[in-house]
């Protein structure tokens, strides 16, 4: 059994990126990080986005609305961040205050800057595959993991549990794309089908995108699988000082000595989503200067 | 086995939108039909839409540009449709001339008047589940004769063989909504599918878009299938005055005895996207009206 290093690779990205950004003259790559009031995990997001930003030599631009800003200043602060030709991609940091329509602001930002991959349209090009497009993060970390891992898809039955629009619908997506790497069979599982065992074990990867923790058990899968767990939840744990531990989808302890690669949570595709922020975001700087 | 009769099913969707169109006060929807060239089997497929139109009262503006057009001519055309508040749907029909740019064609008509849901945006919907966009005529179909021929694919193996994009995928994101008559376990197969008759074999239902004559036999299917057979193919026999029969993607003859409800070709689908067709039209009307 191999684990697949979610912070390496991560830290690999994030090195070619750095290497990538030196080399452009003038004006670098940068991304507006919206956080709207001072829900703690997004600060500790936010600030996680900007040092990694920082560390590549992408500039960020943090902008701290008050938790009582209206939907239409929210609207007017991303049109400004739209309009605004040094800004390259915007990520409006979720959750929003109850107060706030989540949809609508992540539809307002403006698609060639929308480096968070939530935009309908950058959805219907991960369907087209469009390149011109950008990836939710999640989804696009997970193929980079496989990539680097050396997992080819091609001809190979991929069973992705949970069809959200984050994760699983996206994720399904590009592993049924022709391009390299890709081309693999692909089956989408969620709360209504019946005899889930029976295909989670046809699976030659899978991905766990439930939200359920430890809900792939070691007979639902079989010898020499590939394992993605994209679940984060939080058990109460007593003997953590924290009161919890962080558990995947995934029974990590049964299910990793038959797998032949597999991913860790954490350690696995949590560090990656901030990794392919940054690319997304150079990428948004490259298509911008094209234009 | 029952027949699934796309012919009659067709038929109740007209006699439905002709009446909705009847309550209608003052001005009917609109369809602009946009056909370059003369290619005979564009003539006969554009009449057909016009001839439907008529026949539920939605009005039809036919536009015959020379083959010569040019793709900045063309594309002005489109612009001046998108900006007619009394033209509610546009369809320019493929094939067009080599000398244009389809994609571009097909992406320049507004995502409001997009009947024939090839639109990028529209395509981003069907993933989000937002009702507000328009589902391409075809997968549209296989829905509605699903539906309409009591097949609730909740739970059940939804096996589809193909991954175009304007069959393949949007039927598949479609079966896997959680809308009622929907939440299937989806499976999408495809060229690079290896072992491709164990999956077929678990299917419960098998939607074979691949545009191969007679591929899916009966070694490939379970007793007691539902089978949407998605293919128009010509195949030579000398025995037809045309010099040609039509035949869908599966060998019916011995598939249709296994199957508890299968389309025939003709008169399965194909008859289905000329009535959703209209039915996107009324339902650009009804947007358009309440924006």
């Amino acid at each position: 059994m191999e684990l697949i290093d979610g912070n390496k690779i991560a830290a690999d990205i994030v090195t070619e990126l750095k290497a990538e950004v030196a080399q452009i003259n003038g004006r670098k790559p940068c991304i507006a990080l919206v956080r709207v009031g001072e829900d703690p995990a997004s600060v500790s997001y936010v600030r996680k986005k900007e040092k990694t930003a920082a560390e590549i030599g992408v500039t960020s631009r943090i902008i701290l609305p008050p938790v009582s800003i209206s939907q239409a200043e929210l609207c007017a602060l991303l049109d400004a961040l739209n309009a605004d030709p040094t800004v390259d991609g915007i990520l409006v940091q979720s959750p929003l205050p109850k107060h706030i329509d989540e949809v609508a602001i992540f539809r307002r930002v403006s698609p060639e800057k929308d480096v968070d991959g939530f935009n309908t349209l950058n959805l219907g090009k991960v369907a087209q595959e469009d390149e011109t497009g950008f990836v939710a993060c999640t989804p696009a970390g997970i193929m980079e993991l496989l990539a680097r891992s050396g997992v080819d898809l091609k001809g190979r039955h991929v069973v992705v549990v949970g069809r959200s629009l984050i994760v699983g619908k996206p994720v399904a997506l590009l592993a049924l794309q022709k391009k390299a790497g890709a081309n693999g069979t692909v089956t989408i599982c969620h709360s209504s089908t019946t005899n889930l065992p029976a295909l989670t074990r046809q699976a030659d990867v899978l991905i766990a995108a439930i939200g359920r923790p430890e809900f792939v058990t070691a007979d639902m899968v079989k010898p020499g699988v590939v394992v993605i767990d994209v679940g984060i939840n939080r058990v109460p744990d007593s003997s953590k000082k924290t009161g919890y531990r962080l558990t995947g989808d995934v029974h990590f302890p049964t299910v990793a000595p038959l797998a032949s690669k597999i991913t860790p949570v954490p350690g696995g595709v949590g560090p990656m989503t901030v990794a392919m922020l940054m690319k997304n975001t150079v990428k948004a700087f490259r298509l911008g200067q094209a234009r």
